[in-house]
């Protein structure tokens, strides 16, 4: 999307390449949303590790990360026998593979990538088809998107009051985002509308990343705290709630995602207000059985018991980004990252593919993607 | 309650007087949960002050601040002439009101200390009168507390874990409070059981005084982000919720709260959970009809897009105090501080003289001290 630095406007993806150099290059979300900043990765070990320091996150943007590493790490080769270069192949997919060992999107990003490669003869063949994938793979990351977006926008009217959770914006993607990508039509469209994005604690993606993208594409919104949307609710504030999804139970319907979704969702129920979930197909888990087979993450207690954010200190001109102790010094906390909603609380489910409801992805699974075996 | 500080266990009140340098003193709540401090205050002006800068806060405790600052002030008068001893009441009266205009708690402590001081036929039997009303409405306010934890605590038994959302503790009236005064009764009554603090954003009183409190009882407890209690909920882990009440209707049973209390009661609702409200009776508004014509204080944004807590700083020892912007610079937040919570979401309302059903009040309301006019 476009992001604008300084007065100037510009395109960015959230990750390329640039063949030249041989490097990728990430947004450093780290520093979001107090500065925005393009690091320039000129190996594929500094490529991974920019995926486990988390300088690059989203289920996408990691997916076309590992995949332009790869590449990347294939091109570095220096020879041209195909045993040698099979074997480090296999170092530089090991090494990418192991920077978010529980992700599956990088894994299969890869496994694109490797495969296009088999078709070609010598090295520099098999080099020429690992970017090609790579680029192919961003590509359609981007497309999907997009094809959310030309399914969902048809929920955003003028005058919606549209109420987002988290970040399943264009920054967790290659572009264009998921649970944003029908926010971001619409106002391609011409539409006039207005975002609420839940602050999103303990992490607050919501008032850095969705807030800042909103900010940078010019679409009116408030950030609320989590709290604040039922009352919003209660008093006919909102419309239409649109959120992303970690992992959708391809049998079930149920959705995990973010901590405090499915507090959303029973209470846009309750208010009788439409409740989405905007997917790329590969967040679809076609082998679980039941949302309670799903790991929640118990994630570290500091999240919960402080926020990081931009300090102004006495005498010094510019603040520092800092950690900030909130709650009491002697407490503990709980928390767990991810909630579970059931499909009785989801109205539908947007993919790249059209709408459907959460029970009826089992029966289109032939449309949605899912390879029998 | 008790307070531990550097080793050394004491009973504290949140408000108390020493008649003998005539001075109100207080807990510097705005210090909590990172230093406790009392601070001593032998001016009625200032203690108008530390109640408008909330050094003190909370119904009980306020209104308990004003009793004894009216006392203060009128101890202050020197003379024996009625006549400008009554113009001297006057502006000690106006003053401690104007603290905090819109709070009907101080009016109500300061009616009643006004009332006994004119059985008094000179200026010291006056002031005299007016120092006994003012321990009496204090005492009055601990008493109507330990009466609700009386009728509360049956709800807790060994293994209950309790959800509370904000502060309605001890800090907030002049001691055991409303929310916690269950929990102190049952902690009294050798009960195990452990309890859930929402942090209650955007300004974090679970986190911090609720927290605080619990901490200095030995009281188990964790800080959720107040995103996790939906989860919690539906995977078994909480059986009971108890919060407190800015203003409950007492014809219809709605009851106002802290932003977020009707988010909790809507998943309480769906998870069969049983959800208790814990009242003194000066709460109970028997005037208005619908919790439609209940105000919605608009707070600031600076709330919303950041945060207060302590920050390390390189090379400094000690914390310092801060504040932390976390959200995107050029993002603007909505901030409603309080939301209304329905009956049909309410099991019982915890009050002095024993639980109600909220659509009971109304017609219980000669025991719940409603005076016909």
């Amino acid at each position: 999307m476009n992001v604008t630095v300084a007065g100037k406007t510009r395109h960015y993806r959230t990750v390329s390449f640039d063949a030249k150099t041989n490097s990728v290059l990430l947004i450093e979300q780290r520093l979001l949303p107090h500065q925005f900043k393009i690091v320039k990765i000129p190996d594929f070990r500094q490529t991974a590790a920019a995926i486990k320091d988390m300088v690059v996150r989203g289920a996408g943007a990691i997916g076309a990360t590992a995949a332009y590493g790869l590449a990347q790490g294939v091109r570095a080769f220096k020879g041209t026998n195909l045993n040698h270069f099979s074997e480090h192949i296999k170092i530089v997919y090991t090494t990418l593979k192991n920077a978010r060992p529980t992700a599956v999107d990088p894994v299969n990003a890869m496994n694109d990538v490797w495969k296009a490669m088999l078709s070609g003869e010598t090295v520099e063949e098999q080099k020429a088809l690992a970017l090609a994938a790579a680029e192919e793979f961003a590509n359609n990351d981007v497309q999907h998107c997009k094809q959310i977006g030309h399914f969902g926008a048809k929920l955003i009217r003028n005058g919606t009051r549209v109420l987002t959770h988290c970040n399943a914006g264009w920054l967790a993607f290659v572009d264009f985002g998921s649970a944003t990508a029908p926010i971001y039509t619409a106002q391609a469209a011409g539409r006039k509308f207005r975002v609420f994005c839940d602050e999103t604690r303990p992490r607050s993606q919501g008032a850095t990343l969705t807030a800042w993208e909103l900010s940078q594409q010019g679409i009116p919104h408030d950030i609320i705290a989590d709290n604040a949307a039922g009352h919003l609710m209660q008093r006919g504030e909102i419309d239409l709630v649109i959120v992303g999804s970690d992992r959708t139970l391809g049998r079930t319907g149920e959705v995990a995602n973010k901590i405090g979704t499915y507090t959303k969702a029973v209470l846009a129920k309750r208010h009788g207000i439409p409740f989405y979930v905007a997917i790329p197909l590969s967040t679809i888990d076609w082998n679980l059985k039941s949302g309670l087979e799903i790991p929640i993450e118990e994630r570290g207690q500091e999240e919960v018991l402080g926020a990081w954010g931009m300090v102004r200190l006495p005498g010094r001109r510019t603040p520092i980004f800092t950690y900030t102790r909130v709650a009491d010094p002697q407490s503990t906390a709980r928390n767990p990252g991810f909630d579970v909603t059931p499909p009785d609380l989801i109205t539908g489910i947007i993919t790249p593919v059209g709408i459907f409801k959460p029970e009826d992805l089992w029966k289109n699974r032939a449309r949605l993607g899912h390879l029998e075996n």
